[in-house]
């Protein structure tokens, strides 16, 4: 019996569900990162996942939901402006549902391109949080689309249980897994499949200065501002400083209540080493995972000797790497 | 009965001899770059090699021969300043044979430690052509070790032969392969093994401007000013202007007479594609294919369907990527 509304079985099901139209991503190792950790790393490479990140597995799972509990669905609406939106347009355009996405007007045109690219239409609205959630839902409630959120859904983070359940099958002796963690859907999804599977490894965030997850996980309450605050971090993917409500309960159930913070300085570190080391072009967010596996193990949980780590994507700006540019101000 | 000095026979003992030292690298697929080629492109993903390139197949089997040779060899030497004087210490270090390294005077300190870290010694020299090869000659003389030319070698030779080898296991009804080239010793390898497993394949050289190797496969001559001059391109693997003197009979005989030829603007943007699509982080020379796969194959074979690419390294200055700076001019 499980005591979360997302369990095993609903991540096996994503798998099927989602499997021919994700990748099943490659375990990478690499002998000189090793060495710097002192530890054998496994880097699950979701850089290298359909629309460069992770996020299509859960979006790939609510998307297909939708379609299969409606065939007649007006089609699907989200409002990230990240890696989540090019994720939900790529599950529409997989089973032919209509989708839009609500981007703040000024938003990159690679951005743009790259979600038209998967044929959905794009609504711009004003720049604030608050302009983007009220568009999304008026879209929703003049065409009859269903809103995808991008964490906040247990549907998605059913879906990015599939990282664990590919991972554990390749290093089923994994004695940690480091998630880069902003709404925290991957971080829950993990914890769930982790805890069932094999409930001896560790199940750590990572996140940026200013997110202060461990301290609301040792309290076990949600000790965000209301509205939360976006985090001035170089990495756009971490941006949330709250953890979803959906999977927070989650999070404090299946993932270890001690977390890693790490500056931009060392996210770009990480993702440095990663380009360096591994040949692998990541996002600022995944190097926060790499810079945590290398030098913070240490701190938490010395005696690991096999640790995961998720690379969780490779959406970068190649003329704007970070450690070639001045940090960026939000 | 073979024609050349180097058959498949050399090949697959090369294999056999180096596999436990070298990454069997997997072949990379990206449905984008496929889209953009209007074909399937197959990428032996060299850039993942150990040492950072496929250098260090034809370091290993030529060192490892040495030693096998000669047990109580004195070591090995090369004047190479890029990615094979790299692999050949790698390769030395592996056997636990002694290595001298031939350096130019200046050369930088990232390529110095990262030979000295596989504990070669460095022995600096004047940054002429002719200095670092008597300067080859005199360490080998004085010292008793045996130079490893980095294209010239049979051995070399033989040890690149087995990308095709992995390549062809995978995918065994390539229409063609794209080799970038330099000294030749991977063409000729490559060429080698692809005429005795699967000669329907066209093996074809990219090359950047100013290397004319279609006018010499074309004449069966060496066309090259003597002593033949350094290219100026942004593809510091490229730069050899003369195919070697063993690698030139092996080419005429089993690579096409039609050869690609690639700008330094046309690289850059295949490195940048390889970057930004595949998450891969490849050297200029990498690049090279990449742009020719992708854009030249209609000129040539228009109806190849299976293309195969090698991705033949990814030692790359990250501080100074070439769509970043204006390009080097030696």
């Amino acid at each position: 019996m499980s005591s979360t509304p997302v369990d095993i079985k609903d991540v096996r099901a994503a798998s099927k569900r989602i499997h021919s139209w994700v990748h099943r991503t490659p375990v990478l190792t690499c002998q000189s990162l090793n060495n710097l950790a002192g530890r054998q790393l496994y880097f699950k490479a979701e850089n290298l996942q359909k629309t460069g990140s992770f996020k299509v597995r859960g979006a790939c799972n609510a998307v297909f939901l939708e379609k299969e509990s409606n065939p007649d669905s007006s089609g699907v609406v989200t409002d990230s402006s990240g890696n989540h939106a090019q994720a939900v347009a790529y599950a529409a355009k997989c089973v032919g549902l209509d989708c839009t996405v609500v981007l703040p007007r000024g938003a990159p045109k690679v951005k743009c391109d790259a979600i038209r690219g998967y044929d959905a239409e794009i609504v711009f609205c004003e720049p604030t949080p608050i302009s983007r959630k009220e568009t999304c839902i008026r879209v929703s409630e003049e065409t009859g689309k269903t809103i995808i959120q991008s964490s906040d859904n247990y549907s998605v983070i059913a879906g990015q249980g599939t990282i664990a359940l590919e991972l554990l099958e390749e290093v089923p002796d994994l004695d940690a897994i480091i998630v880069p963690t902003s709404g925290g859907g991957m971080l829950a999804g993990i914890g769930v499949t982790v805890h069932s599977i094999h409930p001896k490894c560790q199940v750590y965030a990572v996140e940026p200065v200013g997110k202060d997850l461990q301290r609301c996980l040792e309290a076990k309450q949600r000790l965000w501002p209301n509205p939360p605050l976006y985090l001035n971090t170089v990495a756009d993917a971490l941006r949330l400083q709250a953890i979803g409500y959906l999977s927070f309960p989650i999070i404090c159930e299946y993932a270890s209540h001690r977390v890693f913070t790490v500056t931009d300085d060392q996210m770009i570190e990480g993702m440095k080493l990663s380009f360096e080391r591994m040949k692998q072009v990541v996002e600022a967010a995944s190097g926060a995972g790499v810079y945590a596996a290398v030098n913070l193990m240490n701190q938490v949980q010395p005696t690991a000797h096999k640790v995961g780590v998720v690379l969780c994507g490779g959406n970068v700006d190649l003329d704007n790497l970070p450690w070639l540019t001045p940090t960026i101000t939000y």
